[in-house]
This record gives structure tokens, sequence and C-alpha cells, in this order.
């Protein structure tokens, strides 16, 4: 039997780059796959590029989308990311870094991918435990997400097989995927997570990624490499 | 009250053209969203702006997605178009210009696109009766992707607004499309169809996509305004 397949989503952060390490650990061949939408963080591109090397993805593909087209996200607009937001306040309410969609386009184009490479999975490092309260990232969404793409395509269609949507973080807290990506050897300098970086690509620190990753490290008791 | 807004997908192609028709009588304040994704046939998108301006969308997008990175169709890779299908081909089987997850991902961005304009309709003419067999142009596919784009979205998850997925044009014959279109006063020589256009953007006549408009506009005895 060949090797299976999977299209594995990758940003370049600390949860899309252990998610990967996991399809890889699990025996899946990876096609890892990035998007330069208009984030204002597109550095984090260069990290997925280090990222899909250093794990052994066999091909990376960065998919171009300019979602500046529509706006309406401090990621994506001429609007500021907010700063200093305390473990309460993220945990309220939609942020303004939210994309519109943004998980929709990306696992549909996954999906694009997966099923001319006839590869039936798919992961994605989407948490819902220490997260930014997106929509779509929480489980509800997932599900949905694979009913309607086992109706979307010819493989679904033809009975021939199954998609699956891969979350294996989804019930992980920041500090269990720091672990859980030091177990499996992964090199953790290689990852970036600021939505908003300063001059020379460093991260900001404030920004509800940078603080989540902080709070991921310190809660499993070990240093981030990025700030070594 | 101020005029509903709906997000209207534009191939420039007869049934987008009649759907966002159908859209603007319905009294929706149109934002048509076209892709160039690397189609074969991308003279569609001159089409597609002539439409979108003789309609009255308020703006026109055409997002940019490279889905021969993929590949996989004969609209995105080096693979032949097929010409001369016989109706009984055309209803066996998916054909190879089918672009794997292709409405997935374009109403995923629609999608966005609505969310960020506060939009809550977003029309898309797939067609269930005389079409290539596509699995994402049927019923099932479409009431999925409605209800996982209400969990996809801030807006569905504040309650506020719930995400609504029209079609139209799902149930019509070619022929009634063709007739809908005229009752609508719509100009159906501004329109494209073919799949694989000659020198100078003349339409084949041979592929499904012409075969398909041909058997309309004889059906509706109506003479095709791109055949004048």
């Amino acid at each position: 039997m060949s090797t299976p397949r999977a299209v594995c989503l990758l940003s370049g952060g600390l949860d899309s780059t252990t998610c990967l390490a996991i399809a890889r650990s699990e025996g899946f061949e990876c096609y890892a796959l990035s998007f330069d939408y208009g984030q204002r963080h597109r550095i984090e591109l260069e990290a997925a590029a280090r990222v899909a090397q250093a794990l052994g993805a066999v091909r990376h593909v960065v998919l171009k989308i300019d979602l500046r087209q529509f706006g309406g996200s401090a990621l994506t607009d001429d609007i500021n990311v907010p700063k200093g937001r305390s473990a309460s306040e993220m945990s309220h309410g939609i942020p303004i870094t939210y994309v519109p969609a943004r998980n929709s386009i990306f696992l549909s184009c996954a999906l694009g991918w997966a099923e001319v490479l006839g590869a039936q999975d798919i992961f994605i490092g989407v948490n819902a435990i220490d997260y930014s309260g997106y929509p779509d990232c929480r489980p509800e969404f997932i599900e949905a997400f694979e009913r309607m793409a086992n109706l979307a395509t010819a493989a679904g269609v033809k009975g021939r097989m199954r998609i699956r949507i891969h979350t294996p973080l989804i019930r992980m807290t920041k500090a269990d995927i720091v672990r859980r990506s030091l177990e499996l050897g992964v090199d953790l300098g290689l990852t970036f997570s600021c939505y908003d970086p300063g001059p020379g690509g460093r991260p900001c620190g404030r920004c509800d990624s940078c603080i989540l990753r902080r709070k991921g490290f310190e809660e499993a008791g070990i240093a981030d490499p990025l700030n070594a």
C-alpha cells in the first residue's frame, strides 16, 4: 500500500507547525499549503517555508489570494491590531483580527488540492481553548465543513473515499501544544506567530498571538527559542 | 430601511448573468465577484465586466487565485477539453472540466466579502438540470454549504443574521434560463460561455458549455446573439 497523502494548512506559526509534525508522526506524506492573502504579517510565509522543509513536506505551495480586496480585518485592512489584551478580554467576543471566512477559504482550497492529489486527509491546526475567539476555529464549524466537503467533491459523490478534516490541537491548551511539539522534536525557533511584527520582523510581544504564545511557553515551563 | 446587499458570483456566462439579473430584479444592491483562477477561458472575465456594468452591480471584484498550482482539470491544466459529447454522455459521470472544489472556494470567498459588507445574501447560478454533472452544483451541496457558512462567520455566531445561498436557476432548464433572462431585459450578447475559445475569443461550439448553451437557445426558439 502506498503512503497516504495529507494536505496540511501551514501558516508557519506554533499551532500549524505542531499540526504538521503530528500529521508526519501519523505516517502521512504531507503537502503543505500556505496563503499569501495580504496579511500584514506576511513574514510568516518565510517561517512556513522553513518549517515545511524541516518537517519533510513533499511539497509546499503558497497560494496567493488578495483578501485586502475585501478588507474588514486588522490583518488585511488599515485597522490597528489590538495590543495588551487580557485573558478575560480575549475570552469575550470576536476580535478585529478575525478575517471573515478565512478558514472556509483556506479549507476549500485545501480540499481542491486534496482532490487532485487523491488525498482524503486534511490537517488544520485550529484550537478552541487558548485562542482568539474566531468562529471558524470551533468544532461545530469543522464538522459542518467536513460534511459539506463530502458533498462538494467527485470523490465524495462516487463514494470512493471520505474526506476527513483532522484537528489534532482543537482541545489542547497552548502549553500542551508546546510540549507536544517538543516531544516530536520540532525546532520551534523556526516558527513565527506575531500578527504585527516590527522592523526586521521582530515580534511585537503584545498582540493576541504573541500573548497566547508566551502563555503557552510559560505554562509549559520552557523558554521560547524566538527570544533566545 | 436601506437596500439589502447581495454578493453575486459572476463568471460572465449565461447562467451567472441571469442569476445576477434575478438578484437585481428582487431589489438587491449587487456586489459582483469573479475569479481569475487560471481558467483557459480567461476571456470570460471581459464578459463578466461588461455584464456587471450593464446590470448595475455596485462593485465588481475580480479575485485572483491560481488554481493551476493544483491543476487536475481540463480548465486549469494541460488536459484537452472534451468536444462533441452527446446529451447521454454528459448525463453520466463527472467530466474532466470539473475543477476540484471550485464552488466551495468561490462561495467561501463570497462569504468573506458578504461578511465584510454586512450582506446576508449570496447568489450563485448553479443548475442541476442542463449541466455538466459537477458535484458542487447539486442542491445537497448548496444546503451543506449554507449550514457551514452560518457556523463559519461572526454574523452567524452572534445570531444577528442568517447567511442565505440563493440558487434561483437550480431547477430550471437551459431554455427556461434563456427565456427568464430575456424577460428581464438582459442582452445575452454580452455573455460568454465557451470553455475553450479559439483565436480572437471565438466560441469553439463543441465543448459541453457551448453545446448546453445552443440547446437552451434552440429549445427557447431564440437566436443566440453571439452568433449574429
